[in-house]
């Protein structure tokens, strides 16, 4: 199984590397750019056939070494 | 309009960033993991209602400054 797991910083914490894209954007002559928030994407490939039990795993990754629970969420999505 | 933005190494080009996860799973005692590759995402708001020059806007953004074609691929998709 396969899963696709996006980190991204949560509502309110500072972005400065969003900041810095928007910025570089405005220099290229790309107007109406609002915001700009740049997170993480990890796709992770598993042996784990049986959904619920690779589900569990990816659960485990994000708390426990991909994402840092206090500043970002994240989400997830499994393809067979 | 927002688009979200995935960034991802080509295949074939060495990842040491998604290796570095790999190992640090496998310390955390969670096995079964074939291949990890780490990408970026982004999440960019457009004051542009329009989805044709949206999507125009955000392949420029992605072939000027946020992908490196060389090595990388990218795909988005639009929210409204």
């Amino acid at each position: 199984m396969k899963a696709r797991i996006k980190i991204t910083l949560k509502n309110g914490v500072l972005d400065p590397q969003g900041k810095a894209i928007q910025n570089a954007l405005g220099g290229l002559g790309i107007a109406g750019v609002d915001q700009v928030r740049q997170g993480k994407y990890i796709e992770v490939d598993l042996a784990e056939k049986d959904e619920a039990r690779a589900r569990a795993t990816i659960e485990r990754m994000c708390k426990d070494l991909l994402a840092n629970t206090v500043i970002e969420n994240y989400s997830y999505e499994l393809v067979a």
